[in-house]
């Protein structure tokens, strides 16, 4: 990859690698070692980036559902629909999805990987969406008294119930039907609709 | 407890027993022999009725959520929320809450597991939302053509995704925004709208 400097080669092919080593041996099984090996680099370059696998892994996390997941190009259900499908691919197309239930409990066991993983993976992510859905309200596409938080749990929190719980498969049908419910309430008439009045809190 | 028999009572103390024991420990500190003490009863009584701590855990997460979250008074949009508040008193209110992320971790290493959280907490709490959904259906006051998985998801989801990643807390007002999208969205005229045609999978 052009332009990337040798700590950004070392750092993705160390992603990478976590990555693949996830989806062959699991969450458990992981080494530092072994992720240094399968990278083609000396273990110390890893330990430099990462005290613990722990943190590798939510890097690996975040690397893995990119940090750009929601377009702005003006087409709402379309940018909302991509944002999501890019949650569907990285969860039920790569490995990610099965190691997001042991991530889960470390995050609940360990609050600095938590604030780490929010700030690393979950919040960029929301803050696109949150971008996008402004300014469909500034364009006066959808109300503007609405609760951002709740809106963008709305549209994620379906798919990755179903991979924690793993009850259903996730599927582009479950992505648009996120995106459809969200914005059948957000182009209802609220109580004091208006595309100027921004009640949204940002996320 | 008038009615229950010795066995039920036995295992009404050692299920709120493992409750009160993962508020305090947490559930990797857990012992199948602190739950035994603290429930008054001797540890073969104990294993006689759960293998491993795991089930006994899942046990007791069942018992906390209650298996009739959702009445059928026919006032649709109480009687969700009231079924949604039994998730968030359970949760914000026990220490399940807290106990909720090291088992879906367990639940996604353990089919079995899995397979045993599903039938006894799962699903026997979703086919009471379900049947409260189709007699409204019946009444005529939510269109028909549904996708029941998918609404079942919607309304519960945005609640565990919060516990799950620690984001945001609980709330009644969080429960009142799930069951209000849910609903503006059930109130809408479908594509094939009417009360007579069921579409809706049954959970």
């Amino acid at each position: 990859m052009a332009g990337r400097t040798r700590d950004e080669r070392i750092d993705g092919a160390v992603l990478s690698a976590t990555v693949e080593l996830l989806g062959e041996v699991g969450y458990t099984a992981l080494t530092m070692g072994a992720v240094a090996r399968r990278a083609g680099v000396h273990r110390p370059a890893v330990y430099r980036r990462w005290p613990s696998k722990r943190h590798l892994v939510v890097d690996a996390v975040a690397d893995g559902l990119g940090p750009r997941p929601t377009p702005d190009t003006g087409d709402l259900r379309d940018d909302l629909v991509t944002g999501i499908m890019t949650v569907v691919d990285a969860l039920a197309g790569t490995p990610l999805g099965r190691v997001l239930p042991a991530l889960v409990a470390d995050l609940a066991a360990d609050p600095e990987l938590a604030g780490r993983f929010l700030d690393r993976a979950f919040h960029p992510r929301r803050a696109t969406t949150a971008a996008t859905l402004r300014s469909a309200v500034a364009r006066g596409e959808i109300r503007a008294d609405f609760d951002m938080d709740f809106v963008l749990d709305a549209l994620a929190a379906p798919l990755y119930y179903r991979v924690l719980f793993g009850h259903l498969p996730l599927s582009r049908p479950l992505a648009e039907q996120c995106v459809d419910t969200v914005l059948a309430d957000l182009r209802r008439s609220g109580p004091s609709d208006g595309p100027t009045h921004r009640s949204a809190d940002a996320d």
